[in-house]
């Protein structure tokens, strides 16, 4: 296997993207990732792309953004893992370099969801999975079935509203350093446990948002990094897992499988042990799409042990600092949350802070050189685990 | 890179497939493909999915197909390069092997789209690339922009609306010998000459259907493969292209700009004179989703000069026994185009005629041990071009 750098990273501003059309909001991560890279659009063989895309009218994306963007006549190829697509398309366009396929490729991640009224998008989200079973016989929607996931490890492990509400706090305070989030502010604990709510013990400032970006990587083999970049960053792993979408067939709601097996994965490949990882890395993003799923995001990654995830919060473990920083971007609750852009912003974020050059505000202390992006699609159907790293894998 | 082979193909029988779920019908090619590689769906360590799946309810159907085929906690993946997302998935399977991100993987294609009704599909196809521009200023439809290809291919060339037919007649023939086939029956020149007009100059048997299927390709290492097979058929070639989904771009409609970039690579990659490779190869599949489709690849192809395409099947060189056999398998005018499942299909196809065990009738000579598989996506905003062969590649 090729070893395989990040040589080129673009990140749209999150939010809602209205202003502009499908491929001018690519373009907005694309023209970043090749002025970063040095590179010409010409210069990109292969791309994958991640958009679900189902709130637009464009049944094809891919053709249209290729176009607008002047990489046509280059390979492309459209993916789609739910929540975890961005992680998919980074995966894609790793196995394109890795197997000699291409020596230069893109990542692209982008949703445009606001095209759609916020009753629409929740009920199509809600479909995703099992929907024949579990949506059209009992009607849960995403952020009710991650109510379901926060009352069982509420009950069993004594964590309250107020552990969860301090993710929201903690990621909002890193956003208002992150120009590209959809919501750069800080909120206090108090905004977080009055707001509405909206499944309970979800509330408002328990989710992450409705968002439209784009973000891209553009990944090179190790003869053309050297060529162009002093400081590329290596995908020293990106494995995948999936588990079923019917939740009345899970073992329990405390964890979700698919997590659990690509973390394994992933630290197997990246030879990180699995019982104490935080002691090889410098942060990671996890998939905070509501704030119970980053408590439990620190258990499935080995980052907490079984029903003590919350404390990590509770004692402030997370921020920089701590045990492992997590989520200094914003996360999905605070940065935004536009599903296929998601997991191609993680890889974007963490390339920027194992360069240190993100804001100083929300750079973490970069020592051991690994950083780990946790992607979940759906409830956990899909799940990607990548570790990027400052030293070249082999 | 490492070699790739085949080591099990399966399909579903295509046609109106409503008497089976998506899961279901997905089983028909999964069982085959593991039964006919000898494996277990534990094997399986990669999945890349082919599904459009617009025309369904079902808006992740990734999870639902892993779940029901036992195929979790496998990694997968699901792509879309609209009626080349079967090629698409080959080629995704293809690089996790290759680039050794997996030992075993299953690239699955399948399609239900007679969940809709022929009006509804027809809209969906349209809108599939610069539909704000073309479709909804001129409504053009599929049918509609393959006979513009048709107008200006007779116009300058003089074939005639008899070429078109006798390509229908061909792919039928070989259809009927193919149990799997949408419409495993014979046709006449009459029966083609005579059916309605959808758009001038194309006939109703100058289309291709609204199909339902399933097709699945169990890829391994060299490694694996020598140990679970003594007829493995190799991937020598999988390169994909695009060109501009606004056809008042295109240079003329005489011509897939992407098809010639994509065979032009596949052939440097498998050393084959693009001068004229049917020397090298024994059988092609090509994308026939219109007559005039058929007649355009052989001149993308190389099979035959620019001009001199519609030549070759009036002169029944695209019959066994010709210059170079194509569709044996009936191609999508009789097999039937279930999208996802088309690209998929061909190599399932090739790799049986290779290894000499379809329907004597319709079985080519193997004599070189080369074939070529050609997928179209849209009107060419993808192509893919695949070539299979019986020795090893590197």
């Amino acid at each position: 296997m090729r070893n395989v750098a990040i040589v080129g990273i673009g990140h749209s501003k999150f939010g809602r993207r209205l202003d502009v059309s499908l491929p001018e909001l690519a373009w907005e991560a694309i023209r970043e990732a090749i002025e970063d890279a040095g590179l010409d659009t010409k210069d990109i063989e292969f791309v994958s792309l991640a958009n679900i895309g189902v709130w637009s009218s464009e049944v094809s994306p891919g053709s249209v953004i290729m176009e607008y963007a002047g990489l046509n006549p280059s390979e492309t190829i459209r993916v789609e893992t739910a929540c975890a697509s961005g992680s998919a398309a980074v995966k894609t366009a790793y196995m394109a370099v890795a197997s000699g396929q291409a020596d230069v490729a893109m990542a692209l991640g982008i949703e445009r969801m606001n095209e759609m009224t916020t009753p629409e998008v929740v009920e199509i989200l809600a479909r995703i999975g099992n929907y024949f079973w579990e949506f059209h016989n009992f009607g849960p929607t995403f952020v009710g079935y991650y109510a379901l996931f926060a009352t069982q490890y509420m009950h069993k492990y004594g964590a309250t509203e107020e552990d969860l509400a301090k993710v929201a706090v903690k990621n909002h305070y890193y956003a208002s350093y992150n120009p590209k989030a959809h919501f750069p502010k800080k909120i206090t604990l108090e905004d977080a446990l009055n707001s509405p709510y909206i499944a309970w013990p979800l509330k408002l400032y328990d989710c992450s948002p409705i968002s439209d970006g784009a973000a891209a990587v553009i990944l090179a083999s190790e003869e053309v990094a050297k060529k162009i970049t002093d400081s590329p960053v290596w995908i020293r792993a990106i494995e995948g897992a999936t588990a079923t979408s019917n939740h009345s067939k899970r073992e329990n709601l405390l964890s979700i499988p698919s997590a659990r097996i690509a973390a394994e994965k992933a630290y197997r490949r990246a030879k990180i042990d699995k019982e104490d990882p935080t002691k090889y890395l410098d942060l990671a993003e996890v998939h905070d799409c509501f704030t119970i799923a980053e408590i439990m995001a620190y258990e499935d990654l080995g980052f907490a042990k079984r029903g003590e995830g919350y404390k990590l919060i509770r004692d402030e473990q997370t921020y920089i600092g701590g045990k492992i920083p997590v989520n200094l971007s914003g996360g999905l609750k605070a940065k935004g949350h536009p599903i296929g852009a998601t997991g191609v912003s993680m890889i974007v974020e963490l390339t920027k802070q194992l360069q240190q050059r993100v804001e100083p505000q929300r750079q973490a202390p970069i020592e051991k050189g690994l950083a780990l992006a946790h992607n979940v699609g759906g409830t956990g159907h899909y799940v990607f685990v990548s570790i990027l790293s400052l030293e070249k894998p082999w």
